[in-house]
């Protein structure tokens, strides 16, 4: 039997590798985009993001890997999450100043891409990594924007394409239980959170702070190195 | 008064270089966005949007233009428009095999980062430049993927921007009328409609195929060269 494409967004982080780790476990063929934006914590994604395809393909569960360089198209962008960008702030997620990490349309050309790229390999499905946790401060991120633009792909593709978002349900501690919950857990210790322009996660800005909240909730260890801890 | 801004698509071609021509004639303050995806006729359109650019800065109605390079995004697509596909069809648009030069999800990846674009230089709209000629054989062309895609960019961006699409109720023939209604003729004779990989336009693709009649039908000589008119 063939086994059924599916296009998703992957940026190396702990979400995106736990709905890459479950769509592999179902035996989707999966073809990961990676989208490079201008982002501070680009490069250190990008580590991750070859390691962990090194690691699927060494336990025999290989994906396809796209790379997408899109920093010319973000360079008109304003974002604190950007190297053109002022400083990230530190913080949990939902405080306000987090909206400066907002980089505008992000969800919506990332997801245009895989749709197209979706249509041209004959992929029915592409999956974005959103999940519960986004919402708050991220327009792209709620159910109501994921819908629209499911719409939209359906009537650009004529209804060859559709959007998934299996972690849309999901909060931070859930989608690390699902990981934990796979025969092969994904290699968490691979995985790149950090919003920080550095090397060693810095453990303060809102991204690592859920992250590490969410290994607490579920009594493992995160086994990456921080700064501050 | 501060103009409005706005960000359109442009081709170089007849239809958006009208739709150009109204919105400056409207004193929109108009930031033109073309986008390089390895068509066949990237390159002739190049050269007719360098000459557009500096003719309405001669004339005194200036605009911003930036150019996209997403060669490297559509290297996966399959489209006959495109460098990496076979032959472009002759005959009329609404024959079957003007199909081939469908590029899926094209306009939804210019919307979208057109949408991008908008929300950070603070511009409200971003206009296309669909028409209803194009319905039949492009869904991203249609009017109600038009209006899911507008719902979507409205829901990514917090409503700060939407999306319009002035030429959506005319045709090739009607697009010509309103061009030559206005004070400013747009400058028809620097425009490129062509799909094909020549300098000289073929006057044999159904684009090319349109253009002639739609001037045939005003009573007006479309003054570029063409192979065979």
């Amino acid at each position: 039997m063939t086994k059924q494409k599916i296009v998703i967004g992957f940026s190396g982080g702990m979400d995106s590798t736990t709905m890459l780790g479950v769509l592999l476990a179902h035996d989707f063929e999966v073809h990961a985009c990676n989208f490079q934006y201008g982002s501070k914590h680009n490069q250190y994604e990008s580590y991750a993001i070859g390691s962990i395809h090194k690691y699927y393909k060494r336990i025999g569960q290989p994906f396809e890997l796209y790379h997408f360089d899109l920093s010319d198209i973000f360079k008109f962008t304003k974002s604190n999450l950007l190297k053109s960008g002022g400083e990230i702030p530190e913080g949990h997620y939902e405080s306000e100043n987090m909206k400066l990490t907002v980089v505008p349309g992000r969800n919506m050309i990332f997801g245009s891409i895989m749709a197209g790229l979706a249509e041209s390999i004959g992929a029915e499905y592409i999956a974005l990594g959103v999940h519960q946790g986004d919402h708050a401060i991220y327009p792209d991120c709620r159910k109501d924007f994921i819908k629209a633009f499911n719409h939209a792909v359906e009537l650009s593709s004529d209804k060859k394409v559709h959007v998934k978002t299996p972690l849309l349900k999901l909060n931070k501690t859930t989608i690390l239980k699902a990981g934990y919950n796979l025969l092969n857990v994904p290699p968490y210790h691979l995985t790149r959170t950090c919003y920080k322009d550095q090397k060693l996660s810095c453990g303060k800005c809102g991204s690592c702070q859920e992250r590490l909240e969410a290994f607490a909730n579920i009594g493992k260890i995160d086994s990456i190195e921080y700064e501050n801890r």
